[in-house]
């Protein structure tokens, strides 16, 4: 068991390593007759693509997605999905052809290098194989489904913090997200940013991000106690975004520091149920959604991949150096937004499918 | 699908509700010939149990464990598991027959009471009903046999915030987590938290925590990337407990502002694999043990039940006010250390055996 | 893993040995809102209970089951499911203090035995332990929560055959298969059975049966294909009841040897649907319900528990020789009736909520 | 969810349909290590392939397989799986561009025509879609890596009866299998089902057929009982495949006429565990594999695709008649061979990796 399935009723099942041919998502469980097309995922893995600034790792893949299975022309001439698995392939194609024998013989630190070696004994150690970031295109890919699950509802995230310096939510504006290189909402933070991650680019370094994400419009009623709640869902499909280290639902780790007075989110009346005062509880209690807008934040770390070189040891166990010669983001979590997004999406998307089923 | 399931191999399923005549769990998955018994896992139960202090809910109840299956005296007349279901039962004795009639008829602000309304149509309103944090007790009996299963590691959780207020680590002393009604490895802060708490409690208020857990001994291999990740898991299982809405792997979001030098885990030779000259990354690369110690930082919100009143609406959607009247923990953080421990043991169990499953 | 849960939505697991103090069942996934009380679920357990006619093993026990949980008090003053699991038990009273040192030293021909030492390492002797038959009640139980998910569906099973002689169905009459002790809806079959199966009770033998199972008013499109299909779950279901060695669905077996002229079900225009002129396909194609009775055979091997000495070998590897002492059913195949009604039930509740979930 | 994967620790999930561009097998699970490679796939797709002979369709697909992913060159210099999905892909070839407005507007008898539309609204009708047997060609290349899995174990199908006409066991010869177009172990009978087929095909009818399976040398100790029970999951398994209607283990309904006495299978004292003196329980006994061959007989029913026009409705529910003008095997359950082997491979390596990681 190896578990490249996500999901309970919705599933999507990822394959394929950053220099194979190809990488796809099989998603299984989407309902029948929602209209669908290519058109309608590529502009998703259009804002995850590399190489579309100097911010990000200059790999040139276009990303283009083919859907190979599960959808067909409906009796109304519009191409729909038939409920049977979509298929998704995006091939590679800019595998530069480098010397991998640095990494084929040593760990390379903060990477997966020696734990994929210690669990199955050998790895596909060109760019990183199976652990490669460039996995999550496929997830971007199946978000992009299941945002046709959700179609109601309305996905924002964006980075609130690089190298420790945070937007000011005085700044906030949703459409300066697609103005700046960096999903910034707060055009004043970007133009910092700017600097900061040059800099890191510049000197061969890198630098951490958060990146937050609001789901508005989830209704009332969706997650499953005790296992399969919905903030418990969410963590577990943050934390499985490669660098990611930690993730908060609501005010999170802020939480453990109010009183019960200040952390209460009170209700009155209101015209769709109760209106609630307050939303530090990021929208979710007992592990199901209340109809506030559901936000999480998630952690990401500095790109391991840098200049300096680190100590390390090589597969026989001898002590070396090694440092990171490729291509790479000097700031991971920036192109972590469409799939923070997207796993946001698929998660929102299996849970009201498992709501329909119990609760119908 | 309502998903009280935990694991992939090792697999618990609770039942039970805060008011009902028991709760329980049925472990499924465990290894055979391991040996078992009541007292060993009543020790971790007796740990988590209310009422042995005026920090945690005066509710008052043996949480006396039963084996009713799963078990059987082996040919060497121990009684050992033998590898079908473990039931695990608990009976509730202290379910004080008070009045409800207040939370049957409005929403407590900060409680599931609305989700699971709005969710099943109607709820078990006495006590929390199935979203109370009595369910817990069934989460640390289970874990209890998973402890079985992983006997080489071990597990150590402790409080390490309350109400803001941190431990020094210069002051860390494991043999004092089991001296103070705080799991505190602090002496001097424990003595600071006395005060916290008890002025809370006092006040009818209550106050947040952070828990910290370290697994060592956890061999490099264990995780099933990507969608079983072991921090993935062991976020699903920290998120998924009562009140937590918060955590970290390694060092979570301080990470995000350190450079990837200041982030690096470094290597050379070491007598059983590489040896880490740090470990911020908490023990996990790309979702799988490297062999350091495996750290997660938990944040619980403070407790919601607060004798402040509160504006909410009825069932009926009119304007009221609720506060708690009955026992409750001024900090639900404290109990919260067996649950994290216990949620450590099962993810790490059936990572084990799911690890043994397909890599022999 | 050890997979003692079975169901897709609505889902199931057992736990209990035949000797132990209790077996039961948490049913895990049961829509909110059912009408729900232990005299629901009670008659069924009656059907299957031992003891009752001389035709059956002559353990006593009264099979009384208590619900635990997932079940409270709805605001019209009716107990209802809540959405929560339903944890059902089932306590063991008539576990006859016999010798059983026969078994525990040596394997049973027939029964499960040497398989499970050979994959647990030893195994719980008394009864058969997990293996023993017993643990279908809990399959009854859970199977009496399923009838209330489709309590438009009505599920009809009945004794075919027993020892090799068949019911004539012109003299099928539904109304004979409670008044016979064999499940039999032909009278004088069951006139004829009394012997077959008296005699080989006195003669210390057992002999085999054909349970048959019809679901009617099962809505057209239940099924999940490819991997769950409706025929396919009930496959499953049904080999996975003790001592069944066959399960066809519609002509079966009997199907192979028709041509597709013979075997076609053709359909003219009905008032819901097509109306089918013939049913060889069982109510499902591809998979899916037809909205055609969904039809089940099953076949039952004799009691493994036979008075005739067999040649077998000691837990040490030495020839001996065995024959059951103990009580036992000499047509297992008659109390598999209730069995097979109850896993139909499993099923087609299960793919209800799944059809629902994806289809709305 | 939909339920287009298979296993519990080896998991494949297929997807694709029978006119679409492509079909595949994601395969997840598979421990690392294994050498593998297309050329030991493909002699299992190309015994499946159509249009060897005048027997089966004359669909011409090459069915050449390519892997996308989870295989890698190991430091041995051997190609071998890396315990990451592998991703098997066939492109469809020969989709001839017919006219398909007969089944496009009406529903064929005794297929999954109607069952599709009442279940998604709308339908793939090109050639069946998804429930086209083109699929099994997935379960085929999924079932070649299972076989390097259980790399010890022997798998032989062969069809047993063709039109009623059944195999005579004093001819058979495993040699012969291969020698004719009827995967028959007895040329006798391989004679005589030339003409029953060829007949059959020329009058554009069809006939039914029974093919067995058995496995050798599978260990004592396979299997997850109660409900992974080994021969529960190979009637799932086997009831899955397109046109099957009937499963057994063992003797099957045989069984159900024998006695006791004639049922049972002794034991005496052997080299590697008891010799067992007969097989009736084929090779499993309650639900988990005894070391004996394991045997199962799978019933086809004839082909649905005849040229005699059958009565049946159209989607907007008027009446109509249908033939099938289009390719088709006259006997599906010849082509069917590779698949219940494929099947009996998959559900065999993945019970092997099941006990492992239980039982170590």
């Amino acid at each position: 068991m190896s578990v490249n399935t996500f999901g309970h009723i919705l599933r999507f099942t990822t394959w394929g390593e950053s220099h194979g041919p190809a990488i796809g998502a099989v998603v299984d469980g989407c309902p029948p007759g929602l209209e669908i097309d290519e058109a309608l995922i590529q502009p998703f893995l259009d804002a995850r693509r590399p190489g579309q600034s100097k911010f990000t790792t200059q790999r040139q893949e276009p990303d283009q997605v083919r859907i190979l299975s599960g959808v067909f022309e409906a009796p109304d001439g519009v191409r729909r999905t038939t409920g049977t698995p979509i298929s998704l392939m995006i091939e590679n194609v800019d595998q530069r052809s480098k010397d991998y024998s640095d990494v084929a013989k040593a760990y390379r630190p903060g990477h997966a290098d020696y734990a994929y070696d210690a669990k199955y004994g050998f790895r596909d150690y060109r760019g990183g194989g199976r652990s490669s970031a460039r996995e999550t295109a496929s997830r971007v890919a199946a978000g992009a489904v299941a945002r046709l699950v959700i179609d109601d509802v309305s996905i924002l995230g964006y980075v609130s913090e690089i190298g420790g310096d945070t937007i000011d939510m005085a700044n906030f504006d949703p459409a300066e997200i697609g103005r700046n290189p960096f999903f910034c909402p707060d055009a004043k933070a970007a133009a910092r940013w700017e600097k900061i991650v040059d800099d890191a680019r510049k000197s061969g370094s890198s630098v951490g991000a958060v990146v937050e994400c609001v789901a508005t419009n989830v209704p009332a009623g969706w997650g499953a106690p005790l296992y399969g709640k919905l903030d418990a869902d969410l963590a577990a499909a943050m934390m499985g975004i490669n660098a990611v280290k930690g993730v908060e639902i609501g005010d999170g780790f802020a939480a453990a520091r109010l009183t019960g007075e200040q952390n209460a989110d009170p209700m009155r009346p209101g015209e769709h149920g109760p209106d609630f005062l307050a939303n530090h509880a990021g929208g979710i209690a007992g592990g199901i959604s209340t109809g506030q807008p559901v936000t999480v934040r998630v952690a990401f770390k500095p790109t391991s991949s840098i200049l300096t070189p680190q100590p390390t040891v090589t597969r026989e166990g001898e002590a070396t150096e090694l440092f990171t010669k490729g291509r790479h983001d000097p700031c991971v979590g920036i192109r972590g937004v469409p799939v923070v997004e997207a796993m946001m999406a698929l998660v929102l998307a299996d849970h009201k499918l498992l709501h329909r089923g119990q609760c119908g």
